[in-house]
């Protein structure tokens, strides 16, 4: 499973390039803000080559060190935690303003934070969303081409594969990385255009339902998802504000949309674990009534579990509802990945808290009040959250309450 | 010469102290915006450590790297030369603005952009300095509290040894700079006190002396150097703005001030070579009338010293004198070191270009008319260049026209 430099290097350079060129789309004339663990400084010179290739005036790596974030916990005053580097998010906010695209490598430890005072991480964070806040509605509303991709960092990968030594399980990480990124493909390029074909297709079919609702049934799950009136569904390649077309998340299997914030009900069961801030929620069962959750349960990580539930007024509510089949390639790597941007693409997913208001139509031009009474949820938080797997079922609720099959035992009908 | 793991480490440690509690001064509530290569590494991760402990909230790193840099000029489009990041410059400004600190390490590669189009390197030297001069002009004003460290890079360590080893040369230029910072002394910070008080004796000296001009005579020498009326002698430890006390740079053996933009004649040889922007200027000799460069010559890079002096009507005139004792630390390292932290501790020196407007009685309330007037110079470079050794003497001149030895041989009298 591990590999010789020359070919790894290929494949690093093809994944760079996958990411400048689906990823982003285009960058010429931009400047390119990028943003990577130190662990990931091989392949953030790859892309930045890509990026100069593709005509980026000048690209710009922010790395982040699990070492110093780790130094502030140990380390620093109280007072750190309500603080925040506002100069540098307003920094990006203003090239982003000014036209420039973001690339993110993300590669995070998955349980940095597990050892650390609860309280000190939610004051960082609360301090740290609100500072990042003018950046990141952006991105949200897609103002400019952004990606997300990942690396493949020591940290990440010994808590992918515990039992393997490291070298090796970096290895196996950079092989599941490649393989769903579409690398390994002779042309990954034409292999990227074909599967943002094939979710075009699958998007236009859901749209044409417009269901009232989709139920998910399996061991543990009766739970009914009701959707926004006027929801799109969308997935794969978008169209940011700036007229290019860019690929959000590398890899990206799921198609999604808006639910209704107040018509969720029934309950459900997690299908896998969820790694949020660090702790391990294990076995999630919760209840919803008129859309939010009113009972929660997890084996371990329930105190946590609780906490984002009261964080604030939407962060027991649904803002995204994703369909993924289970015979993805990244579920059928059998990997549980902890790392969002690989699990949700894995498996049908919720996400408690902040939804897309582009998903709607006219949502993206509604005042925040406007949004809520259209059903269309709002928090600080948006969290993903797998609900799939080879054995749930998942219906179609049309408008006069007739039902159809859209996925059996995780397969599209 | 190499040290055994542990003793690096301490060693390391304590320079990451005395960068804090010297360099800066005081971080207590204060952010710290941090540049480093990404070589630097170990060193940054220290300084954190110190930083938080220090009381700092926030301490923001900002990798440099070579890679990238050279990846460029090798690929990007030709527009890109003429840009910069200025929302970055921007919000660096705006962090200082807000009270921040800053700490820069240093040690690049000294000949980095030596193959690249010297045009291209201009224009993106241009670009950048336009774009960086609002964050620029805080710290040359001491708004806030600053400091310039070294770490011993492996590409910086090759061009000081190059007929070492690798790891040989990065261990002894790791020496060097332990040493010049006062590390490897029983107590570094008291050392740094009692080096600020020699200092500050130093520049009292000279200060009553109120001299008219300071006269060098060596081998291709015979320069006198007017200085400004009013003008300050400065050294070692200063208050910023913001009430902070702290050293610009660790290591500092000059005492400096602003001379007469306009009374400088005859001429001088440079005592070592310069490099600058990757290029190593040997053997300069010029000639002064009027305070301007009539006349210039070098062994090699003739060319790039004369487009400097080409730059601005400032960049051919000089912004600063400094006196360092030729048995300063750094000069009886007898080492070369291509980097002018060090290389302007090591021996008496002049700079070509823009004048610090504090170092005279006033200057900083001046307008820019008004500093002009008063013999301040003003450029967009300031090129520190050496032309004292241990075959110089320096002669004041009062203002009646006698003289009096202040150094001989590069000694103070
Ligand atoms: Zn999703
Ligand atoms: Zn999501
Ligand atoms: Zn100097
Ligand atoms: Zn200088």
């Amino acid at each position: 499973m591990t590999n010789d430099n020359r070919t790894f290097e290929a494949r690093l350079d093809k994944l760079a390039e996958v990411a400048v060129r689906v990823g982003l789309g285009a960058v010429k004339g931009q400047e390119v803000v990028m943003t990577a663990p130190l662990d990931a400084v091989p392949l953030a010179r790859r892309i930045t080559h890509h990026a100069y290739k593709a005509g980026a005036t000048i690209v710009t790596i922010l790395y982040t060190d699990d070492a110093t974030t780790l130094e502030r916990f140990a380390t620093a005053s109280d007072e750190s935690f309500d603080k925040a580097t506002a100069w540098l998010y307003d920094g990006m906010a203003a090239a982003f303003r000014s036209g420039a695209a973001r690339l993110a490598i993300v590669g995070e430890n998955p349980s940095l934070l597990a050892g650390q005072d609860p309280a000190k991480v939610a004051r960082a964070n609360r301090a740290r969303s609100a500072a990042y806040r003018p950046a990141l509605d952006l991105i949200a509303r897609s103002a400019i081409n952004w990606t997300i991709v990942s690396a493949a960092t020591p940290a990440w990968a010994r808590t992918v594969f515990p039992d393997l030594p490291e070298a090796e399980a970096v290895a196996r990480l950079w092989d599941a990385i490649f393989a769903a990124s579409r690398v390994d493909t002779p042309d990954p390029i034409e292999g990227w255009a074909e599967h943002n074909r094939a979710l075009a297709v699958r998007t236009g079919i859901l749209n044409e339902k417009r269901y009232a609702a989709l139920r998910f049934t399996g061991p543990g799950t009766d739970l009914e998802v009701g959707l926004c009136d006027g929801h799109r569904w969308a997935g794969g390649a978008g169209k940011a504000e700036n007229g290019i077309t860019y690929n959000a998340n590398i890899p990206t299997e799921e198609v999604f949309t808006t639910p209704h914030r107040a018509r969720v009900n029934g309950h459900v069961a997690a299908t896998k674990p969820l790694s949020y801030q660090g702790t391990l929620i294990q076995d999630i069962r919760v209840r919803f009534e008129g859309g939010a959750i009113v009972e929660a349960h997890a084996s371990s990580g329930e105190d946590v579990l609780r906490k984002v539930l009261e964080i604030d007024e939407g962060s027991c509510r649904l803002g995204e509802v994703a369909l993924v089949p289970h015979a993805s390639p990244i579920s059928l790597s059998g990997l549980l990945f902890f790392n969002t941007l690989y699990d949700e693409n894995a498996a049908s997913h919720i996400a408690l808290g902040q939804a897309y208001a582009k998903t709607v139509e006219g949502g993206g031009e509604m005042t925040p009040e406007q949004q809520i009474a259209a059903g269309i949820n709002s928090s600080l938080i948006h969290i993903d959250w797998m609900i799939g797997s080879g054995e749930v079922d998942v219906d179609g609720v049309r408008q006069d309450g007739s039902v159809e099959p859209v996925m059996r035992k995780g397969a599209w009908v």
